[in-house]
């Protein structure tokens, strides 16, 4: 019955990898401010997209920080549902960029993949329904449903600004639905319904012993070493148990359901050893890799730095020393609260004759869980079956997005995450991509979803 | 009876401090090879400031590294002493740049101080005795001492090719004994015998988790961090009374003697506080501060990094974890069974999950110790005393000087530090500086220490 969409999708596929390298190109960094205008451009490309197509109603909404484009598309009449599309034009840094194999802003395709920064997350499957989009209106004149598409540029560094947009305009935002797609499937060609999210907090640590770097051989002996002291906190927080040394960290954490743990121990999961590249998986004791990264909260170091980094050896005691940490929360813990314990525990740990610092990041989140059961997930598990031809399995993942948790708390309609994304796909890390499968088989997904809103 | 010398000093301060600003704009930092060329100009000034006073037997050794300028002065007889002189022309990197208030390689004059990369440690110094060699040409026609001046460009990186040299030619370098100008004074104006020293020796451990960062919502829980790891091995090597806690480390270490101990406390010693900008001192436990700096050992982590470090947050787990180290040994420890020390406790206390690389470096040296009654010494505190008017200090100071064991090692000549640094000259920090006070009493107090040699 979507055979018209579908056929415009193979006959345009190159116009459409061509147009979707054109987004790709743009370094749309928002955590750098040297990338401004490049992440301004990307907004842009959207902008250009949804206009091209025939959205009515377009905006640029200047933020504080990188625009929201906003776009509106009513013609699927009175009767169809709206639904709010939520998405991100934004990437992460690309460093360590001698690590990646091609540019990461020249997409490249090799052995059945796009590899680019973005071609996951999430400029790939922002422009997947774009591209959906064009097709239906292309072939069949409308969408079969109403549309109310926020694409942001500021998810990389917390959506600070979206959040306080969403905030002052739910009415002008109100949907039946939203439908996010900025998640992944549990493998390659398995689609999978995430019913759950991990929420996100995080602190910085900085240790400032002298008050400037002194001659480990003058004064080694007089002073605290800030890079030791910072060691010795952080190693009060962890255990070789993988276990959060901090008191009431667990507080809040609901137990796992034996239940749970079957639906879990059922979801067939990755290679981690494969995916990782470690030499040993390591999780909770207690716990199962998938358990551990599902259900338990997570405390990691995001970067750590102090001293000397150079060629060669220099022989000094270092100033400062910093740590970059967040953790991945589960439902009912806290972010703020999280922050306070964390930085309680620092307070009360830090060694005499360094001063510590705590910066609490304002990026934070609740997590997230929703009914597996609610008819808008059968009927996207329905989709990627017809597309993937293979059942959907329902997980939980370890990832965070502010934004589900935010449309949750301030809207309270339902959310389908909509994810293509693959574990092999390397976001935030050198070498990301996407599999032309998923590009496909997604497309085709969102083609089916949207037409079960149809009015036969 | 030293006045002409002295007088030539006086009349031509302004054109060497001009000579001396030259010396010090090579930015001549020998860790990094960016500079190859640099150093090499450092050592080429050098090469002609000895052929201009008229040095008779001038050098360039060439090495793996950077060369060696060796100059022979035969002028003082048969029947005067044959003194080796060493001392380097390389410096330390001058980064953090952005914490220089002048540029490191702009010499400037602030508040009765030379501020430069380089004017303590060691051009400046170097310096010193160029100038003395020319005032005594040009007025007395001779030196009083014949000279084997042995000015290397690698000292900051370990004096390695330096080491072989030594070792190739001990006839050519024979001397009756050494002078060495590369250390400091207990405080400004206070001439300060150095009688001992501490060894060196260093590792770097490298942590290794994942092959590739890792998305810390995807991946947390799954691997270990190797941040963490890093972290977590640091603490297990130094406790919080500042107690070194590897196996071993403290076996060959000679207790202190009340005696000694009475000796380091009668040394009027720094305000720690002002000199390192500090809350408060922290030393061994059992030791003050300057027992600790003088005759204990130490421990520390000269640099670290992981992961991210620029603006902003990036959500990964990342994939390595470096630490630099390096201890400062006393007398009876050895730099290479400490470095053995080292890696077997970081063996047996890394965690699961991570692989550990530890790398030895090359640099090392054992403890130096001389006898604070020697005829030399005395002469030299006697010198000391002429040029600044007050008595002369004997202390055991916590930096090293590998050369100075190398050449007790292979050569056992008596070596003599005349060394005109204070604690205030930021060595190997922004803003060395180093104070005309010293420059002109120290230069004085060279005239008169060479004079001691001349035959009635």
């Amino acid at each position: 019955m979507n055979n018209t969409v579908l056929n415009y999708l193979k006959e345009n596929r190159a116009n459409h990898l061509t147009a979707l390298y054109d987004f790709l190109k743009i370094p749309s960094v928002s955590t750098d401010s040297a990338f401004k205008e490049d992440v301004k451009k990307a907004g842009q490309y959207v902008y250009d997209y949804l206009k091209e197509i025939g959205f009515s109603h377009l905006e640029t909404i200047e933020t504080k920080g990188h625009p929201i484009i906003y776009g509106e598309y009513k013609g699927a009449g009175q009767e169809a549902p709206t639904v709010l599309l939520y998405g991100h034009y934004d990437v992460q840094p690309a460093d360590p960029y001698d690590e990646w194999e091609s540019d990461p802003f020249i997409p490249e395709e090799r052995n059945g993949r796009i590899y680019a920064r973005g071609a996951s997350d999430d400029k790939g499957q922002v422009f997947m329904h774009l591209a959906v989009f064009e097709a239906f209106m292309k072939t069949e004149g409308k969408i079969p449903v109403n549309l109310k598409v926020v694409i942001e540029g500021e998810e990389e560094i917390g959506s600070e600004n979206l959040y306080v947009y969403l905030n002052n305009h739910k009415e002008k935002l109100a949907a039946d639905f939203t439908v996010i797609s900025d998640s992944g499937m549990v493998a390659e060609g398995q689609p999978t319904i995430l019913y759950g999210l991990k929420g996100f907090t995080g602190i910085e640590i900085e240790v400032t012993g002298p008050d400037h770097d002194l001659h480990s051989g003058m004064y080694g002996g007089a002073v605290k070493n800030p890079a030791m002291a910072l060691a010795q906190i952080l190693a009060t927080m962890k255990n070789i148990d993988e276990y959060i040394t901090v008191d009431g960290f667990y507080d809040d954490v609901e137990n796992l359901t034996e239940k749970e743990r079957e639906l879990i121990k059922s979801v067939e999961g990755e290679n981690y050893l494969k995916t990782t590249g470690t030499i040993q998986t390591v999780s909770e004791k207690g716990y199962t890799v998938k358990e551990h990264i599902m259900a338990r909260p997570t405390f990691e170091i995001n970067g750590m730095y102090s001293g000397y980094q150079g060629e060669g050896t220099k022989t000094i005691i270092p100033a400062t020393a910093t740590a970059k940490i967040t953790c991945r929360i589960v439902p009912n813990q806290d972010p703020e609260f999280i922050q306070d314990l964390l930085e309680k525990h620092i307070m009360k740990n830090k060694p005499a004759g360094v001063k510590v610092k705590v910066k609490k990041e304002k990026l934070s989140a609740k997590a997230y869980k929703v009914e597996p059961t609610h008819p808008l997930i059968l009927r996207a598990a329905e989709s990627y079956k017809r597309a993937f031809n293979k059942e959907a399995v329902f997980v939980r993942m370890g990832g965070s997005i502010p934004v589900v948790e935010w449309l949750d708390d301030l809207y309270g309609n339902p959310i389908v995450l909509l994810g293509f994304g693959t574990p092999d796909d390397r976001l935030h890390s050198p070498n990301e991509s996407f599999p032309l499968n998923s590009f496909d088989l997604g497309m085709e997904t969102l083609v089916h979803y949207w037409s079960t809103f149809k009015k036969e």
